[in-house]
């Protein structure tokens, strides 16, 4: 899986790459089960600190995306995914609240902020490395 | 206007008061060319550092929302708001991104996302106390 890490962002590192580790999950590019490097490996080839890895590999172990074994390593959950339970949607609401409203603030339409929204859903679930909706 | 801060949540504080103060003026309680309080009572008001109060007036004067002038103090832009640009449609795309996927990788349907983003907009834009739809 590739990784590509903004170092100008104001996104914090530990984020782009938990949020990238979760995109991964999401287009079945990471399968359950499959190992993920050690954070020792990633933060070499990614030129990142040790920290970063381990804060972004706890966070998703946290939310059960990956499972993290002494002696196996990390690996995604091999078995079901977390669900969209009410704690993950609260979080969705307040997360997508000011983007709505500087939407609405700049004069966005509605139509044209949910078709933005469905175009990522689409694209997320079925990228064109899968085929499928690319020929 | 009335601004809640969660000394509790992961969102900086200037932040959260930059997006209320956006969703003020997406949704009419904050009207063009409308005094704001300054850095300092607003500081003391809800009882956090200046440095916070000036970074999210700062940032919403960069983004065109505010104005701040050294005797009429800070104002809600008198003129247009900005616009949904490029540059915005591209933030709101990287915003986005990770909430989709983690939609996706909570088996959360695209129906389901799309119509909690929907009932934001709507919230935001016509809210019950400006009447209308609370009857």
């Amino acid at each position: 899986m590739f990784i590509e890490l903004d170092l100008q962002s104001e996104v914090p590192l530990y984020k782009q790459l938990a949020d990238q580790l979760v995109e991964g999950i999401a287009s079945g590019t990471l399968s359950p089960g499959q190992p993920l490097p050690s954070v020792r490996t990633l933060a070499a080839d990614l030129g990142i600190n040790l920290h970063t890895v381990n804060k972004a590999y706890q966070a998703l172990k946290q939310d059960g995306f990956l499972e993290i074994h002494r002696k196996q390593g990390v690996i995604v959950q091999p078995g079901s995914q977390p669900s969209a339970d009410e704690a993950f949607r609260q979080r969705l609401q307040r997360d997508l609240r000011p983007l709505a409203a500087e939407s609405v603030a700049r004069g966005m339409s509605e139509a044209d902020l949910l078709e933005l929204l469905r175009t990522l859903y689409r694209q997320i679930q079925n990228p064109p490395s899968k085929g499928g909706t690319s020929s």
